[in-house]
Formats: C-alpha cells, sequence, structure tokens
C-alpha cells in the first residue's frame, strides 16, 4: 500500500465511529452461548467473514478474495439506519427496505473521504446485485452461515418460525453454481433437518 | 482460488460453530449506542477488521492488506477459552494468560481440517509475535481503535479505570514506525484527552 499524504486521519473518525452503532443492531439468530440473546449485525459480519476466509476454497470460479471479505464487512452497515429484516417476513414491504437501505448507504459511506465514500458504496451495491462472482460467493456466505448455527441449535430461528424446507434452498440458490460442494454439504444438512422437525417439509 | 475436491465441507462445521462462543466474551470497552453495554470479543474483531481496511493506506511499509485482515479476524479466538484480560490490569499475571493462549490456540484451531490448522496456528502466533510488518501493522490496529472509541465516549474505559496517558502511548509505540501519520493523530488526540480530564497526565 501506498502512503496517503493527502486524506488527514481525523476524516475517518466519523465513519469509525458510526461503526458502533452496528453492534444494537438485532437479528432473529440466537445464540446458545451467550444466554440465547439475539445475535447482532457487528458480531455477525466477523462471523460471516472468518467463515468466508475458510470456504472461499470451494469457490468454483475465480474471486478475489480480499473483494469478498471487503464485502461481508460492509454487507451490513446500512442497517444502522434501517434495521436487520427477517429473511423470511413476507409481511415486510421488501421494497421500501431497499430503498431505505439505498439512502443509509449513501448517508453512512458519505461519512467517508472521497475516493473511499464513492468505492464503498459501489461495492455495497455490488453485493446487493449479486451478478459479479465476488458479489455471488460474498452473499452466498452470508446466507449460509445461519445454517451451519440453526443445524448446531435444534433448529434455531428456522423452528421458532416455522420455515420450510423449500425457503433456505431458495435463498441459498447461489451456491449451486458458485460453490457446488457447499451445495451439496447444504441438501444434506437440510434433509437431517427435515428429519429432525427443525425444518418443514 | 482452486477448487480443493479433498476436504469434505463438514470438516468446517465444528470450527464455524465454535466461533459463536466469541460472541459472549465480554471486553472493557462500553458501547454507547447499546445501552452501554460492555462490547464483546467478536464485534470488536469486525471494527478493527473494517477499519484496517480504510487505514492501511497510512501503512509506511509494504503489507499484505489481505494477511493482515485474516490476522485480525482470528486474532481474538484464544479468548473462547483464556478470557479477554484489560489491558492495564497490572495485578494479572500475564505469563499465565499467556500459557492459556497458547493452549487456547492449539485446541481451536485444532477443530479445523489439515493444513488449516497449522497455517492458523502459525498466523496467529506471528500476530502476537508482532514483529513482521503484516503482524505489526494488525496489532496496532487492535491497539488503536479504542482510541477512537474512548475519544467518542468522554473518556469511556480509560475514565472509569483511571489511566494515564505514557500507558496508551506505551500501548500504541507501534504506531510511530508502522503508521507514523497515524502515530502524529494519536498524538493530537491523546493531548485533547488530557485537557478533558479524560486521561491522567
Amino acid at each position: 500500500m501506498e502512503q496517503n499524504t493527502v486524506v488527514p486521519v481525523k476524516n475517518f473518525a466519523a465513519f469509525i465511529c458510526e461503526l458502533d452503532k452496528l453492534k444494537a443492531v438485532k437479528r432473529q439468530i440466537t445464540l446458545p452461548a451467550d444466554g440465547n440473546r439475539k445475535e447482532n449485525s457487528a458480531e455477525h459480519s466477523w462471523h460471516v467473514a472468518l467463515m468466508a476466509t475458510m470456504l472461499c476454497q470451494y469457490a468454483a470460479k475465480p474471486i478475489n478474495t480480499q473483494r469478498v471479505i471487503q464485502m461481508i464487512l460492509i454487507h451490513d452497515i446500512v442497517e444502522i439506519d434501517a434495521g436487520d429484516m427477517f429473511a423470511f417476513n413476507e409481511q415486510q414491504d421488501h421494497d421500501a427496505q431497499a430503498e431505505k437501505e439505498l439512502a443509509a448507504a449513501k448517508r453512512i459511506f458519505g461519512l467517508l473521504p472521497a475516493p473511499l465514500n464513492n468505492d464503498m458504496l459501489s461495492l455495497w451495491l455490488e453485493f446487493e446485485d449479486a451478478k459479479t462472482d465476488d458479489a455471488e460467493f460474498a452473499k452466498a456466505m452470508d446466507r449460509v452461515l445461519p445454517v451451519f448455527q440453526n443445524m448446531n441449535n435444534e433448529g434455531g430461528s428456522w423452528r421458532k418460525h416455522g420455515i420450510a424446507r423449500e425457503k433456505i434452498e431458495k435463498r441459498n440458490h447461489h451456491l449451486k453454481t458458485c460453490a457446488p460442494q457447499l451445495w451439496q454439504y447444504l441438501m444434506t444438512e437440510l434433509d437431517s433437518a427435515v428429519d429432525k422437525g427443525w425444518l418443514l417439509k
């Protein structure tokens, strides 16, 4: 990395401090290791990023791991303003949520000095679209982690909300092309979850 | 990344699930954005990693950002077994803690399939030693984040525990050589913290 002598360090302080707020955004996953409290989006992002550094070896297409990890680290930041929407809640307005998230991305990445503000906004949009190989893999990682967690927690949020197997398959469809070995593993795990009554057939 | 057809995905499940436990390890930093609860080591690791992707431009020596981020993502995992030790607690036995952490690293990275188990143990040891340019920068990132947080929280854990300025300087000494612009910023912030009574002179 070249040393940048132009941007003063203090121009990063507002963004760095803003990130603390993601630690207050709660998800549907609960943590048996911490009194069954709800997981927050900051610790979730760490978990996905670290898992991705291990599972990137299963990527079927060439990916830039550093970009993938950067996308994962920033992917949930918009929830500081927009909150976390449970993936399987059909009552919520997904278009309104997408609009709130875009406004949040503009505000929060806007705290960064140029050109990082626009670079990060573009990277977040790329993640959201999930059309590039990097973004597809990053999104697949975000979506598969709760499978490991719920399988380790007697069905966890699936069982609590009465989720059907086909919804998990659909949500993880990116794996089919971007990491077929992970897709095969997923199928075996979902078979087992249905057998145990943790997922509806 | 080449596709690895040898290691079955299921061999990663135990490690991935073990990581949930880091979300239960509490640090001394408190979070005004979430009712002043204590920060945990998982969300802290996310915060350091993301901050490092922004501040790596200030590295004075060439670093491999991907390795730095990987080190940061794993650096606190040993606390699952060994707990977090407050940096400025002189009552605690630092040698005994180091021994506990090494045993923890062997157990937890030992959950991974070869050769990742040994690769991750080596990377963690490199971070601990902080002698390579990558490890020195990673360690400097871990230590400077609480400066941003405490400056944003009226002195936070410094004020609560009556910490002296020289301790923060000493703890952040890596910055002098690995990121001089960050060191300069730190000096200005510590001047301001002393003026405000958040740090002892």
